[in-house]
């Protein structure tokens, strides 16, 4: 894929400078002493879902295929890395022709995933594959945190729309990777152009209180908005006071008027208020739209108020109060020489001061009951028994360093849903408890 | 500035689709309406520091300056929002010869700030200056809250070397804006080789458990890296046993050994063990560096401890807690017509539900007692008090649509350390408390 083929308004020539400088470090060190060329197994994986989280969420993998495929040192690279004296000559030269000709296989994107689960396993030689961690765990890390809040809040929503609006509340392209990790979790619509012209994401918006505030009353305002963008707009209705508000708005737009917008006070009541208020002056097809300051809680609080859409920002775009996951890349197996027929050997940090892990080239399963509900997370080394060789949930999303695995958001969402509808019901109650499943390791 | 001229790894050909899709249609109705050339004063603030958090960091200015110079409505996104019909005809036309004339006052980079601080402000047409919106406060809410929370780790640290490694817990590109943020605060190095390209952040990394693991021994790893990068190099000692890895380390480095990192376990007791190992060995002046999972609480706590620097990666990209800062973008003031003569009306939001704000254009000052320590944040709309004239602290960062106030990031940064230090003592304190100083309107 060529750089402009990504299609984001920022184009990315290069993935490679995501990097933290010890992967390069590492890299020449390995060349001079000769075990660069290790065939070796990575996986990305965490050890704990954020505290009182039933379920994660893989999201990001899309972006990790696009940035695998980037991941180029092009001479403006090669050139700082050579001004800063970070690594020698002969690595420099190694880093110019680099391109990843490995294997990647991971848990397809918008699947749940469990601690310990393998999400991602990068198989190549070490050099080839060390460099790769930085932006895998910045993609996933940030992707999957953000759309583990969506899945929560979608669900907490059941089927009413969900739009996410937070892209003022982080970085201006975390902004664009939420907007789509939201469309995985569950979410309708954006606020954000870029996601729009980046992903497809359908985006929407209408006005703010300075679009009121600019003009000389409320009632002009709303005109102004009405002849430009119909009576099937959306009108902001607490500037000044909301049962005003919406007696003008339905007064200049008649009953026809798509939707009033709530983003402030008490919602439960203010919702309730404007709904009989609506009804009484017969637009009883104008929907409510509420948009301040809202989390899964919020959404579920409202379950019972007249409300047809939920805008939600700073807590979707933070991860409700998780705003990353722990996801580690780790070397789990290599080989004991660079001959390529070497059998791979399974390594481990061993320290106890904690931060050990399991060694060992893993294959996962997920075991479901007679009802064909969830029951647990099966992680292996060894051979895949029988019985779990069709619920595995590792596929092939690289292959020989080319991606084969691309896919529609749509198909990645509809995914989610199913993922999570498969596991037991527990697993959407917002309260804090154990993971849905427990990871078995066989 | 072209953007080949950002120099990130990343061009930005134009920052105008980071935008909420409001901001456009607010413009489409504004133009129907022929208000849309009223002057109007937009002002950025916070209504509320971050729970028990004593002062803000203005962090971000200069990538709010770079983002309103590429600030374009180029041929590719005009067709993109064609294809959706998100504007009107009329309005793709006004914004393909969009370019910000007005003119931005700012706090000044690294600057600290308090509760209504007016951050920046915003002055020209209601149109060119609405769509600045969305892009100026993701910028200024993600890296003032980076800044904010490597502040307060910086001053824990006392004169301590903090290293920025949080690249893999956050978006790839939060990351080079949180590096960026990290440095103003008070960091002093970088893992992520993207923050060096682009800002010219000092950046370091030498290895990881996976090259430890990657050699037949620990032996072999540690004579790789020494081989490869020398005896001034930082060697990860915690992969198999500690003790042995300092006391193998030493044997095959020498007493010249630049550094030993510490990823696990109890910071405190390791490193008090590691000095006095290496004492003994005689590596007197081989150092200790630590890294994990540390945040300003931690760093305090190892403040006794034989710790040379401080390796911090989850808590400073996640901002400690606080990923965000909750900063508003309000119109203030406005012409009563576009007459460029119209004298300005100050505005409000008045509805009871909260979000209130204070109309008219604001200037600040930052009144000092007669030992020359802030005692309070003075806000006001009328004329400046003499006594305050020399202390204002809003500068002139745009003028007429030209970026006037560009400056180094070691300027920025000497900035947010003389601002920290003109604060009372118990800005940084770690406790939870008010802000430092209080607002005061006038």
């Amino acid at each position: 894929m060529n750089a402009a083929d990504l299609g984001l308004p920022v184009d990315v020539p290069s993935t490679a400078l995501f990097t933290d400088q010890y992967e390069l470090t590492m890299l020449q060190a390995a060349l001079r002493a000769g075990t660069a060329d290790r065939r070796s197994v990575f996986e990305v994986f965490t050890r704990r879902l954020p505290e009182g989280r039933r379920y994660g969420v893989v999201a990001g993998t899309g972006r990790v295929l696009d940035a695998v495929e980037n991941f180029r040192f092009d001479a403006g690279v090669i050139g700082f890395l050579r001004d800063q004296g970070i690594v020698d000559e002969s690595t420099l030269e190694w880093l110019a022709g680099y391109r990843f000709s490995g294997d990647i296989w991971g848990y397809p994107e918008g699947e749940v995933y469990f601690p310990g689960s393998p999400i991602l396993r990068v198989e190549g030689s070490f050099a080839e594959c060390v460099l790769l961690e930085t932006v895998i765990l910045s993609i996933l890390n940030h992707d999957s945190a953000i759309a583990a809040a969506a899945s929560r809040m979608s669900a907490a929503a059941g089927g009413r729309r969900l739009i996410e609006m937070g892209a003022r509340r982080t970085h201006e392209l975390a902004a664009v990777a939420s907007a789509r990790a939201a469309y995985v979790g569950g979410f309708g619509a954006t606020s954000d152009l870029a996601a729009g012209f980046r992903y497809g994401i359908p985006t929407v918006g209408t006005s703010a209180h300075a679009f009121t505030l600019l003009h000389d009353s409320e009632r002009d305002a709303f005109r102004a908005q009405i002849d430009s963008l119909g009576k099937g707009t959306t009108l902001l209705v607490d500037t000044y006071d909301v049962a005003e508000a919406v007696r003008t708005a339905v007064e200049l737009a008649g009953t026809d008027l798509g939707a009033v917008r709530i983003d402030s006070g008490d919602l439960l009541l203010v919702a309730h208020r404007v709904r009989q208020q609506l009804d009484e002056l017969g637009a009883t097809g104008t929907k409510i739209v509420v948009t301040s300051d809202l989390d899964e809680y919020a959404i579920a609080s409202l379950a019972a108020a007249p409300v047809d859409a939920y805008g939600v920002g700073t807590q979707l775009v933070t991860g409700s109060g998780h705003p990353t996951c722990s996801m580690v890349y780790k070397l789990v197996a290599r080989a004991e020489s660079a001959d390529p027929k070497a059998p791979l050997v399974p390594v481990a940090k061993k320290s106890t001061g904690g931060k050990t892990s399991i060694g060992g080239r893993k294959w996962a399963a997920r075991r479901v009951d007679a009802e064909g509900v969830a029951e647990a997370e099966i992680i292996g080394t060894g051979p895949v028994p029988a019985e779990l060789a069709d619920r595995q949930l590792l596929v092939e999303l690289v292959k020989g360093g080319e991606v084969i695995a691309r896919e529609p958001l749509d198909t990645v969402r509809a995914r989610h849903m199913d993922a999570r509808a498969g596991l037991p019901m527990s697993a959407i109650q917002l309260s804090r408890g154990e993971p849905v499943l427990p990871t078995q390791y066989v």
